[in-house]
């Protein structure tokens, strides 16, 4: 109904107005020469192919869904030959070493590329990024044969790659995965297991599929030490690179799904396959962790795509739309009603949207940056600085934007009243596809144990402080009397933070079920401070390009303007999440098991 | 995955022990003679006939779809099957006069069928539940003829009706329809036009469908005034009541929906089909709202329904499903990790479904009492005000119900993990046919609207104080020092929420998109109060109930802990609606047309 238009200028105003990645590139080895006219003609080839390749298959895809036949796995009508004009782009190797057929192009650079491919078409997008963490992996402890062998292929997208850890009586706890590896005689072993919820575990874009399996040698310990990494290739590959055998691998039925109909999501069946360490032994998971940070990030920035495309959505239809009268008055006499955009709950929603969209860009590339930082700086002080930060954003920014992106996508469908239920509109589908984001790569509750265990408890709060000190140094910064209402909120706001914080850590000095009675709370409490802080950046730095500029289109009013919604409408939140993570574990933990339900 | 079992012990204790349902209908004319055990056996009997044919029907009505060939429909396998058995067993006339053929049983009992019917099978459910608005229209303004012409047949179950309201340009704002009705000579009227949106108004369950049309005659003043309701027979009736000629109505297409894949959504072209006026000419609207309310309040209990699906399902999961160790120490040493009812976060999952399941239920069984008064009650000063404190609390109930319901249904999703997003599970049906609710029978926004405008500011605040001062006078009753905190919380709320409603009301004498601009969030802030009161009542009834006769099954306690979960961790999100209700409309209004995305 309505086309994808890639959002160029708020991607560029929130990288390089706000965040400075110009300068920030220049600073990075390697990648000095990157200016904002290379990043914008790679934003503008990937737009063009995110609105006409990719955004036209992403209804269709939706309807035709992908068929499992006798272990083969077709995806719907021209996501083949997208990929395959993907692969020949060099988007698959884009941010990938270049002695392996990379560009070395930074990663947030390729976190911009990932939203608009996403935005376009979610599903087939899962297939074309799914190779990343592989090829990190790979990167990082594959043997040179092994890089030469696949991780080649997989940069130029000659093949794909999955990562096989769920098995269906272990998820979130992969201490319980049962898959087997015994050894082989020639230093190979057979892998034996079956594994699901693998997507893109099979289809018929490419020739061959590498999965790295999460398995247990035979001696191994119980639990999350006793897990290795192994490369089990769906084709075994000759000594000369061709395939060989068939390898036993197979998949055994595809997942009927709410959305995301275009990604097929298998179960893999492991029959003996055959399989080659990746990594020390019994160490898997650990080679994973490194690059967990990266890989949430991704997912984070669904968040933000799923909200992208509600608001404009949204908005084009708000403004054809017409339908009773705005209670001030007419304001289109010419037609038999009004625009819906003239009523201020439609805009509530609008600017809902825009708040999500527009505050989780400018979170994934605030994370971003700092992903650049930990991987490239010159300075080992400031890489380790900026992984420290990274650590704790993640959990934030995976779990609080995809929470908000389900929130917008929802009021997409809201904004259309009863033609958001129906296909066409396309707004069902965004939320049908955003549902999952709130559940893969860690449940929402899982990240909320990391930011608040791990990260800021198990820190001892520096973590935390890392962040919180610069938010304060920001609040405490000379501005205009414009701004210095939210400035004296924001600082309160931090204040409580770390006031919620110490509280919390005192409970759970007594019960550690006071970590997990508080922490979702906690996390979106902390999320809306972050968009407290990054919102009142924009408006400054909006207020300052009309003063120095001006403003042709109104988009920076239009940025000081929904920074003035979100601290009157949406930060008022916060309070809330503040009272429920504080309340303590006694409400939650003393209902009976049997009293759920009766 | 997991089976319907219809929640019989909680809606006993909303309806009887909380609300005196037994002292109600003996004070009723005409239903004197129901008591509990009646009650009870009609309970028993319709939740054996949800949980054995409807259940069963639900996901693979759900898979299968309905089928639309060459304007014919198709339901699914068993639907037609179940609908006679429906009808056979008298629960299409249950609430409707004897003279007619219905069962002359009061209003509130019909609602606790409602629920549970819908719980096992929401689709099949829309089908059994359309002619309710029918049935009530024709017999409050059918002449002696139609009613025994089509209003008989309709309770019989033999026939079905819809009401045809919606067109594709038209859909909250009906002023702008455009169907018309053009004067035939013998009296009747050709009608010709398209509506859309539907439900069942096609299928294979009945031999005739009765469509209650909304068109204008030819002289018809423009706008909501110049609306005539007009009778349209599928086939035509001859004399004698047998089946005549086909009419000039067909089902020119249906639609593909996010959910309720069972229930048929279609396409009506009338061209120049024989209708037959019903009620006086030009006021067909005002005919069709003197039962928006009960209509209203058939889909506020789908917000209680679909919270109490995934609440069922989610407790179960919890409970079986092992997951991680319980951070304060192993909770099941027999097995190789804890249920995952033991994390604090999937509890408060958990309570959250059951606060509005539960609190959903006895705010419905509340409207539903108010319904009955209205329509029953021996003084006609006692009608006058339940009719009035039911305008007031129907808005509510619709829209805070069932966005709560949304809430709760995605809950259900998050509970199971990556397994949620998966159809078999269920869960994820839930939420895609949930997802409706807030959008048909009026919108949120247009709730909203109604409540804050014509209801609240309308009636110069009559029926908030109707409500607030029962509310007040029982947070003054005396009670144990247990509750009396809570007490103490609810008047503050209530306090509040005049002093906000008194602020709005100034700011909108100046701005009417003031009204607007607060609405949702005053909506929101209103539900969670009613929930406040409802809770702290259940919780004082539960109370007693130990007193007076122990808690074997933990039943009373388990009331107790939830609404403490509720005042603790729920209630702090009314500050946040109520800080928003009183922003003001300055920072909604602000941004310019053109602002909202770039």
């Amino acid at each position: 109904m309505y086309s994808y238009q890639a959002p160029l200028r708020d991607i560029q105003f929130s990288a390089f107005e706000l965040l400075g990645y110009a300068e920030h590139y220049a600073s990075l080895p390697g990648v000095e020469s990157i200016d904002a006219e290379f990043a914008e003609a790679v934003m503008d080839q990937t737009a063009r192919f995110a609105e006409d390749v990719l955004a036209p298959l992403n209804a269709p895809g939706d309807l035709q869904g992908v068929r499992w036949q006798d272990g083969q796995v077709f995806t719907p009508d021209g996501f083949k030959e997208a990929y395959q004009q993907y692969a020949e782009g060099g988007w698959v190797g884009f941010s990938c070493q270049p002695e392996y057929g990379g560009q070395g192009l930074p990663k947030s650079l390729n976190t911009m590329i990932g939203e608009m491919r996403g935005a376009a078409n979610v599903a087939w997008s899962m297939g074309a990024s799914l190779s990343a963490g592989a090829i990190d992996t790979l990167m990082a402890y594959g043997t040179e044969e092994q890089k030469q062998t696949y991780l080649t292929r997989l940069i130029t997208g000659d093949w794909t790659a999955t990562m096989c850890l769920t098995e269906s009586h272990s998820g979130t706890d992969l201490g319980l995965l049962r898959t087997r590896a015994e050894p082989n005689a020639d230093g190979s072993y057979a892998i034996t297991g079956s594994k699901i919820f693998i997507s893109y575990g099979e289809h018929d874009m490419t020739d061959n599929i590498v999965h790295i399996v999460l398995a247990r040698l035979p001696d191994a310990p119980k639990g999350t030490k006793g897990i290795s990494l192994f490369i089990v290739p769906k084709f075994n590959v000759n000594a000369d690179g061709s395939l060989g055998e068939r390898n036993g691998v197979t998949c055994g039925s595809i997942e009927k799904k709410m959305g995301l109909h275009g990604s097929p999501t298998c179960v893999m069946n492991f029959e003996g396959a055959t399989g080659y360490l990746l990594g020390p032994e019994n160490r898997g998971l650990n080679c994973m962790f490194t690059f967990m940070n990266a890989m949430r990030l991704g997912t984070a920035a669904q968040g933000v795509l799923h909200s992208q495309v509600a608001l404009q959505k949204s908005q084009q239809y708000a403004r054809e739309r017409l339908q009773m009268r705005s209670l001030s008055g007419v304001k289109a006499p010419e037609s038999e009603a009004d625009p819906i955009i003239v009523h201020p709950d439609i805009r509530r929603m609008l600017l809902t949207q825009k708040v999500v969209a527009e505050g989780g860009r400018m979170f994934v590339h605030y994370m971003a940056q700092q992903l650049d930082l930990s991987e490239h700086a010159a300075d080992e002080a400031q890489r380790e600085q900026s992984n420290k930060l990274l650590s704790f954003l993640t959990p934030i920014g995976k779990a609080f934007l995809t929470e908000m992106g389900l929130e917008a996508a929802s009021l997409g469908i809201q904004c259309f009243g009863g033609h958001g239920y129906i296909h066409e509109t396309g707004v069902e589908q965004n939320l049908r596809d955003a549902r999952i984001s709130t559940l893969y790569e860690g449940t929402t509750g899982v990240q909320a144990l990391d930011l608040l265990g791990r990260k800021v408890l198990g820190s001892g709060g520096e973590l935390l402080g890392l962040f919180t000190s610069q938010v304060l140094e920001f609040c405490k910064a000379e501005r205009s009397e414009q701004f210095s209402g939210q400035a004296k909120q924001l600082e309160q706001l931090v204040k409580d933070w770390l006031q919620l914080t110490q509280g919390i850590g005192e409970k759970a000095m007594q019960d550690a079920d006071e970590v997990g009675a508080a922490s979702v709370d906690y996390l979106m409490y902390s999320g809306y401070v972050i968009f407290a802080y990054l919102w009142l950046r924009a408006a400054e730095v909006a207020a300052e390009a009309i003063e120095s500029k001006g403003d042709a289109d109104g988009f920076y009013q239009a940025k000081i303007d929904t920074a003035s919604f979100f601290y009157q409408r949406m930060l008022p939140r916060a309070m809330a999440h503040k009272a429920a993570a504080g309340a303590g574990a006694e409400s939650l933990m003393a209902i009976a098991e049997e009293g759920f339900c009766f």
